[in-house]
């Protein structure tokens, strides 16, 4: 029977897997560092981390946490039961290669002591540079996982990838988005092997993305646009982003939070790139609404 | 008679007046850029930013705003009258050398259509690694300043400043503090004195600081270092302070908001510093309630 010592199992086997495929691809040699963590509440987590020679900073996280919700939480969250239960598995991964581009998975389950559940999760791409063929791609991906389940509604979690991976006060998206859903709840065992499918397609999407991209020529000015683009990365997660505003203002384990930061990131002074440069076009699809499956 | 056209005037020629003694004590023989901006819903400002030979990244922001409070912003001021009137200077400078501390200043008025005005401000003090001499004689000349008015009460504005300027993910202070109030309001006349007195008190601290701290040695190590302090400098203005927030989540003009942000910033997954080297020593140090006037 699927309950949520199963689902935590194998969210706990898809960090390892994952870990793993990605080390191999990487091709370093190296593996992902191993951070075992409790929470004082109760539960805890692995945090894995890796800089190898694809990946320059990659944060692969489970967690498993359980305990009372407070009352602020509990109004943050719209629920009126203080027993909770909470796992899933979290991915950042910044590469060095600007032409990579960054990617971020989540798969998450909740559950609170009165039996009420629900998934959530998604997966979105930020590329440093924005070519319409991989950005193509990467949703027809995540159109053909949604389209094997009925719960999975690409258009609607489409949008809700746009709408919530914006970075408003620059009014442009993080990325190219993906999808996003959240109070995912149906028959349980179907919506599961949905957020399974999500959860196993990350792996195959990504390294498809390195294998294509990590050798493509950069210089300095290729890397200066990377670190700006890793400061807007940095402003969405600590200005809009639900999950780290809430984690970070609750008393969530900060260095797993914020495995998901860049290496490194610059600011500048009201920086324009020139007209007509890769740069400018980038910034000029850093729109919602665009129909990314038909560009490509 | 003191009206917000000559605290406008005043805090305009504070903006023109630091920006020249910092440029001088510079010493690269460049000046402050200067943009013009305006807002939609009235007023503008002048955002100037520097790059020099100590100063590696600095804002100096004026802006005189005016207009109508949305009930969201009424509520957030604890306020119920729409019109108001904002003016102030704004400052953060990040210095090349990890030596010389990161410093932010701020002094602003405002009014609403009531009538019901009041100041606010401060000055605090980010040292990568803290000199207790120094962080001394920062709070002394603080110190002094309040002491010179009636209105200025040290002790408050030291604890307030210690309670603000507060990386709680972090559990530390994101500086030595300083001094910060708001609400400030007595007689008009001389709360207006004490604030030009934080006004003008800062060029000479900071120049004091660049003169006695440039030239000390350092290397990769020591930048390292001052990187990741940049980057709980920026965790500090995007997570908790609340000029930030409520700007960028308010339409606020950004790159004015963000002048605040270091020219780069790291972030390495629980980084713990080597025990007893200067690094631990300055983390230690990073806490309220240190009566730093009697440590130098």
């Amino acid at each position: 029977m699927l309950n949520k010592i199963n689902i935590t199992a194998w969210f706990k086997g898809l960090q390892t897997d994952i870990c793993d495929q990605l080390a191999k691809a990487d091709g370093s040699g190296k593996s992902f560092r191993s951070d075992l963590w409790e929470r004082p509440g109760g539960g805890g987590g692995l945090s894995r981390t890796f800089d190898g020679d694809i990946i320059e900073k990659g944060g692969v996280g489970f967690s498993e946490v359980h305990g009372q919700l407070s009352e602020g939480a509990q109004k943050n969250l719209g629920v009126s039961h203080g027993e909770f239960f909470a796992t899933g598995v979290s991915i950042v991964l910044h590469p060095r290669n600007p032409f990579v581009p960054i990617i971020h998975m989540n798969v998450r389950y909740f559950e609170l002591g009165d039996g009420t559940w629900w998934f959530g999760g998604g997966i979105d791409l930020t590329p440093h540079y924005i070519v319409d063929a991989d950005a193509a791609k990467f949703h027809k991906v995540l159109k053909a996982v949604c389209d094997r389940h009925d719960i999975g509604d690409y258009n609607h979690f489409k949008k809700w990838a746009d709408d919530y991976f914006y970075i408003k006060h620059r009014s442009e998206t993080r990325g190219v988005g993906g999808i996003f859903f959240d109070r995912l709840k149906g028959d349980k065992t179907s919506t599961f092997e949905f957020v399974k499918d999500v959860g196993s397609a990350f792996a195959p999407i990504y390294i498809d993305l390195m294998e294509r991209c990590h050798d493509k020529g950069y210089d300095e000015s290729h890397l200066q646009w990377q670190a700006l683009r890793r400061s807007r990365y940095v402003e969405f997660n600590l200005v809009w982003d639900r999950g780290t505003q809430f984690g970070l203002q609750t008393n969530g384990r900060t260095e797993s939070i914020l495995m998901s930061m860049p290496p490194m990131a610059r600011w500048v002074y009201n920086y324009q790139p020139t007209e007509g440069s890769a740069e400018e076009i980038t910034l000029s699809k850093l729109k919602k609404e665009i129909d990314w499956v038909r560009m490509g």
